[in-house]
């Protein structure tokens, strides 16, 4: 069987928490807390299986839920939402990425991705035919070139892949960015797919800072051509509940469900039900994320003060990017790995990340997670 | 946007489950029980989550429940399968036979599928390129014709996607067509799907009936090329956990996974703990599963006793196809409507999963419900 994924192998992120598991390393390569959700969102699906809610919930996701996400975008980014034909709750953020690619390209179709990228969306787009092209984030500063996006694009652009906060750098676009992404695809047929999973982790908005979570609902332009993707498994601490959600228009929308309907029909009832009360119970709880991590943020960098790693700016999601030169001249790949076995640290290389393997010796940290385990980490990285 | 589904609407099952929502009618359409799961498979997931099992379970699943699984296919069918590299959890057979079908078929492929054909078949082959080629399960036997697909079968044939007991027609297949198709596809290049949900509910048994579940894992000609899929919702009562799993040979089975970390990643974890430890607990509850449904079957059958429909045999699924000749020569989809509105009673129109609209007026009406259920059914039935 010729494979139709011929230069994939196991994602980066099954490779490394396999290899800190077999190792005994503190995790901090893949991607999720290592402490627990709200109690009361635990005892609400214990209440919703007892109350009989075990069979399909509707295709489209349970109507509370929908509500509850389309009050959530009204809220903070002043967007309507139809529950009923613009949101859908998908099995986890790649299912819907996953399918809004599926719903829309076709064999020969051209889709731009910003590198570092995320690693699913390129085999996604193979998978349906299509030809990703790279625009680039450039280390250090991982910001959008819009010159080289503008040449990018072609009369065969069908989409392109946007992420902010981005993942892995934790860059964050500007107003300004999303105005000239605004202004590039005004006119064209092209669809974006908005991965704003890390939407409320956003740092330093305190202090009169600037920045803010600039969702794509907010700019009308992209609004109308956009599937925007968040994660109930980043916001609620629920990683392995595989809960998420699209938001798309009503025309687009009915596309993305002819495909989601037949790749995954629906999502685990109980744990929607439980999210839709948790999120009507606590509004606030999605608010709090940002200064949450910040201080995680904050508390990770402090460890590794006194460290020869250089840490790179961290302007939102929970993930650290930091470079070993004064460490270490290998590669990134093999870095972790050494990191790993010998040091009992995982992290992810951020060449995984880029396509032609470009290596700038970067690598990630996630700190989402307690402080005794980034004290415990700290401790293992300023011994390096 | 050109739509990649043009002849696609919303599955049959959530426009007949809706349709029986908005009117009150008993919902015989869609096929998920009315009853309640093992209350102790409830308390396992509550105890789970308690544990601490709510983030990323390993991409593949957890290796208990990979090793459940094997375990049972190697305790009834006599069947290897290693657990670490020929066994994969998945969201539903839905996101199994999806994941399967991206994984192999390319554009220009053929896949050769059994009209009457489960409603996510054909749209998974054209999202994925290639084009369904349709074999006959005639009425009212609903058999294979091995000559048929024997002429079927051409050099573009990349696989065939088989399902016994049959959704929606309820006939098994044979050892003898198990055999035919061993024979077939020897010397081929051929890979096949094994939709397999139902591998619990074949009825008849006990009286030295000669019928039993055919899964492909018997064949070793079969074997070795086959995707086998079976489904916990179905078994465990449980429709709405969306946990089903796959079986394949090492091979195949790395092909599609590297498919599916980047359709949907992984399962929802406290309920792959759950069900891996109930399967433990209760391996035998499985094995109960054809008298429980075949008691339900000839409940439901006496019941339409008196009434004008006419039941067609069920070797096997929990499904009952009737035709209602004698009482109206509507075409099924309006018959369906009407009898949903006006008689309070909701069915599935078999020519839905017949992509010609080929339509016997047969309808099909679940029977995985409470006797109360299917007794007020009953009741509405006969009054035609
Ligand atoms: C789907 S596992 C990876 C989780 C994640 O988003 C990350 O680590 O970047
Ligand atoms: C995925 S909803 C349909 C359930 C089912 O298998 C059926 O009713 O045939």
């Amino acid at each position: 069987l010729p494979s139709r994924l011929p230069n994939v192998g196991t994602t980066i992120f099954t490779v490394m928490s396999r290899l800190a598991a077999e190792h005994g390393a503190i995790n901090l390569s893949q991607g999720f807390p290592d402490f627990s959700p709200s109690p009361r969102l635990l005892e609400r699906v214990t209440h919703h299986m007892a109350a009989g809610a075990n069979q399909y919930p509707p295709m489209a996701g349970v109507a509370s839920l929908r509500e509850a996400i389309a009050e959530k975008v009204a809220r903070l980014y002043l967007a309507n939402y139809d529950p009923e034909t613009e949101v859908t709750v998908t099995a986890g953020a790649t299912q819907a990425i996953y399918t809004a690619i599926a719903a829309c390209v076709r064999p020969g179709d051209e889709v731009i991705v910003f590198a570092p990228v995320y690693d699913s969306y390129v085999p996604g787009i193979e998978l349906n035919g299509g030809h990703a092209v790279h625009a680039h984030l450039r280390f250090p500063e991982f910001k959008p070139d819009w010159d080289e996006v503008r040449a990018l694009i072609t009369p065969r652009t069908r989409m392109i892949i946007i992420n902010s906060p981005h993942n892995p750098s934790g860059s964050v676009w500007s107003a300004a960015d999303m105005a000239m992404l605004e202004t590039l695809v005004r006119d064209t047929k092209i669809v974006v797919v908005s991965d704003e999973v890390y939407e409320h982790v956003v740092f330093d908005q305190q202090d009169g800072g600037s920045l803010r979570h600039e969702s794509v609902t907010r700019y009308p332009g992209l609004r109308e051509r956009s599937f925007v993707v968040s994660s109930f498994g980043k916001t609620y601490h629920v990683t392995g509940w595989k809960v998420a959600y699209c938001l798309a228009p009503r025309a687009l929308m009915g596309e993305f469900r002819k495909a989601h309907q037949f790749i995954v029909f629906t999502v685990h009832h109980p744990a929607q039900l439980a999210l839709a009360d948790f999120m009507r119970e606590h509004p606030e709880f999605a608010d709090t994320l940002a200064s949450f991590y910040q201080a995680k943020r904050d508390f990770f960098r402090q460890q590794l003060e006194g460290s020869r790693f250089v840490l790179l700016p961290c302007a939102g999601t929970y993930f650290q990017l930091a470079t070993y030169a004064a460490i270490s001249d290998e590669p990134d790949t093999s870095f972790v790995q050494r990191l790993t076995k010998q040091h009992g640290v995982a992290a992810i290389p951020v060449s995984a990340f880029n396509p032609d393997g470009d290596d700038q010796r970067v690598i990630r940290f996630c700190f989402a997670k307690n402080e005794a385990t980034l004290a415990a980490a700290g401790e293992r990285l300023r011994a390096l």
